[in-house]
Parts: C-alpha cells; structure tokens; sequence
C-alpha cells in the first residue's frame, strides 16, 4: 500500500465573489509541483462559498420574531439566527447558545454551517455553498480544463458530532472521489466475511486534509497523494451518498 | 505547515497472547526506516486486543435468555449475543441486526465492538482492549526502551456514526498524543474570535491511518509523521478525554 501524504498549498489571497478559484488553486499548486491524475484537492468550503458569492450582509436581514426569541436565548445576533434559520430545513435542537440544524442540503451541524470566523468583513456571515457537489463538480472540471489532470475535488467543513468531543472535517461536496469503500460481505484474510466494514472514504480524507492543514493559516487547500484508487473517471454520487436517512439511522 | 504522511508498516505475523507486540513494530518499524521522536504509531486495536488474550471462546460461553431473545431478533449467535452483552453498559438500540451499544469504556458503537472478522479462529471473537488507554501507555513505555524515540500511540477501531453512512476510525487509546486541539475563544486570521473550532486530533489521526491501511493486508500499524505539534512528553489524558457526557450532547 503506497503512503498517503497530505501537503498544505501556500495561502491564498482573499477570494471575492466571481473569482476563479480553481485558477487560484491550480497557480498556487503548480508552486508546489503541479496536480497529477489522481490526486486529491481537498478544500475547506469556506473559499468556496466567497468565490461562489455565499455570504450575507447583516445589515440587509430583518429578523422574524422566531428569529428574535431564539437569539434572545442563544444569546445571539437576531439577524445572525434569521440567517442560519432560511438555511434550515428542520432544527434539531436550540440550547446552550447552539443550534443544531439540518440544513436544506441533509447536513446535520452546528448553527446550519453558517460562520461568521474568516468572513470578509464584521458585517458579512459565509454561508455553506449552495450546491457543494455541483461546485466540487465545476471545479474539477475546470482544473482539468486549467492542468489537464484527473483530479478529485473534496469540499469540505468542520462538523461536530455526536457521543465524541471536538469536531472532525466532513465532505460536503464531491466530484471524483468514491464517497465510500463497501467491503461489506467482502472477505477478510482468513476467509471470513466482513460483515460491517464501510469506509467513509471521503470524511476519512476531509479529516486527513484538516489535520494537515493549520486552523489560522489561511490554507484552505490541501493535496491529497495516495488515494488515486478512489480517484474515478466519472464525477460519480457526490457526498450527498454520505448523507443517512434518519429513518435508518441506528445511531440516534 | 509540513505535510502529514501515513506509511502502513508490513503486514505483521499473526499475532498471540502474550506476544510482545512493541518488538514486533519496532522491528518492523526498523525495516521502514525506524522509529524518531514526535512519530505517532497509529494501531488498529485487533493487534492489541490478540497480544493482551481479549479473545472469548465461544465454546465456553452459555447464553443467559436475554442474549438468546435478543440473538433470536439479530440472527445472531446466542453465545456471541452474550459476549456483546457483557461488554456493554448499555443496550442503546437493539434493531435489523445491529446491537448499538454504550461499552463498558463508554464508547458507542455497534456489538460493543466484539468482532469475529481476523480473529485467530472461527470459534473466537476478539474485544476491544479492557483499558485502550493503558494498552497505549504500556506500548509507548515499551517502544522507547526498544528505540529510544518518544513517539504517540494511537489505538483505534472503525465505528459507525450518527447521521452519515460509512464508518470512520476513531481514537480508543492514546499516549503521548493529544487529543483534542482547543481553538474556541482564539482568534482567527482577521482577529475574529473562532467561536467553535475543537479540532478531535486524535480521531482525524485516526482516520487518517485507516486510510493508508488496506482492509484485508494485515497492515494493523501505521506510521503517521507530520505531528509532532501534538507529541507531547507526559502520556497526557488518553482517548478517554474524547468520550462526551450524555447530557452534554446537542447531537442526541
């Protein structure tokens, strides 16, 4: 088995609205020896978002009165809970100054990934890119256009989790990349049947990338070298394959 | 930041209680270049568990009428069902075949973590370490009278979560590696407060290991270089730090 290697890009500059950003990251790899087929481009969605223009201005949003009560408890911006409620599909709880949110795309987390930490200005919150498989998509194809390499494109953000401390990088949005590695009912080396062996290969690599990665150093973007057997032709399901039911959720 | 690098050491023979499994990795470490300071030597638990004898016979083992009720609903083997059992605290879900429990350790996972897959023989389950945490400790103490080198120890085990299909390796023993890295209340890149960032160091460690590892190679251990910063010289609060109160949890 080939190592895995996670290597930091230097930083970027801030990215605006519009920008290019796979030319961003194509420009700042080819610094640090240039994307290959089968390499993994791992980037914290937060870039993303500014590029793609999901961010909000404060200063435009009129907070309902639902909006109003649960700041007053949470202890929040009324106009920052307006935000993180219009990208709330179901709120799953509201207590400790926290919302736990699943948003309109299925992701369950804190405050519906809404942030207001490394946005452009004090009056700006980033908001979670609105179609992360389609940006991981569009993104992978244009680097391919930029560099001519096969890539995988993994977007990803910071979630907490359940029954453990601390937060661990999830995939949000993938283009390229096996979401998963069944090896249910697969034998193992003695023969035996492997009965619940389901590699969430995508987290699994959105969780190498960010300990890669130092949390104030504006490096957003991490390659990701040794995993080009999960590296596909075809953009393939996304993360959105990630995403469990909560009807067969065992877990809850 | 440097990069992160997972190396799988070779396959390892099988291993048996009593085997002193920290010659067998630094030996094997030797081959791959050897052991330095700030090296976490990330370990798939099953090693540890078959070198300390957590192994149960099912031959010996007589099902109480819970364990055969509950074996009868799984379609499972009464005697495993009892094994399980006694391995748990607390029966969280019993459903499709899955037993989700809260271990005597206080991890949440799936059968308690007692697994028939890579076992010695058909007739033998391994659990998971009795004290993951000490398990961690004992091979740290034994790697550096071995090798001199003041590595971190990493004992994990793949587990299912909440929300998102797929399992992930997580942290359930650890010496010398921190487990959590604490940025709530730092100050981002623009001096803006990180009001949620608790990186879960151990597990994306952990994860990231799994994914350097092939499922079926016998490739229990794997070299992580690149995290040092995290290293430290007391053997530090283990992977018990990473467990969350119940009642703590906005997740549930």
């Amino acid at each position: 088995m080939p190592a895995l290697r996670a290597q930091p890009l230097s930083p970027l500059p801030e990215v605006r609205p519009g920008e290019d950003l796979a030319a961003l990251i194509a420009a700042s790899a080819e610094e640090a020896g240039s994307l290959r087929d089968g390499t993994v481009v791992a980037i914290a969605h937060k870039v993303v978002s500014k590029a793609e223009g999901a961010l909000v201005a404060l200063a435009g949003v009129s907070p309902s009165p639902r909006a109003v009560e649960l700041a007053a408890e949470a202890g929040k911006d009324p106009r920052a809970v307006q935000v993180i409620l219009e990208e709330t599909a179901e709120l799953l709880r509201a207590e400790r100054g926290v919302l736990i949110c699943r948003t309109r795309h299925g992701f369950v987390c804190a405050n519906a990934g809404v942030d207001a930490s490394n946005a452009p200005d004090d009056d700006t919150l980033v908001l979670l890119p609105r179609d992360p498989d389609g940006s991981a998509r569009s993104l992978r194809a244009r680097l391919r256009e930029l560099t001519g390499a096969r890539v995988g494109v993994l977007i990803s953000d910071s979630f907490g989790r359940a029954w453990r401390h601390g937060q661990l990088d999830v995939a949000l949005g993938l283009a390229g990349l096996a979401p998963l590695e069944d090896w249910r009912g697969r034998e193992d080396s003695r023969g035996l049947v492997l009965s619940a062996t389901w590699l969430a290969v995508a987290d699994a690599a959105a969780a190498a990338a960010d300990l890669a990665r130092g949390k104030d150093s504006r490096q957003p973007v991490v390659l990701l070298e040794g995993l080009e057997r999960f590296v596909t032709e075809e953009d393939g399901p996304g993360a959105a394959a990630l995403l469990r039911a909560r009807e067969e959720d065992l877990f809850l």
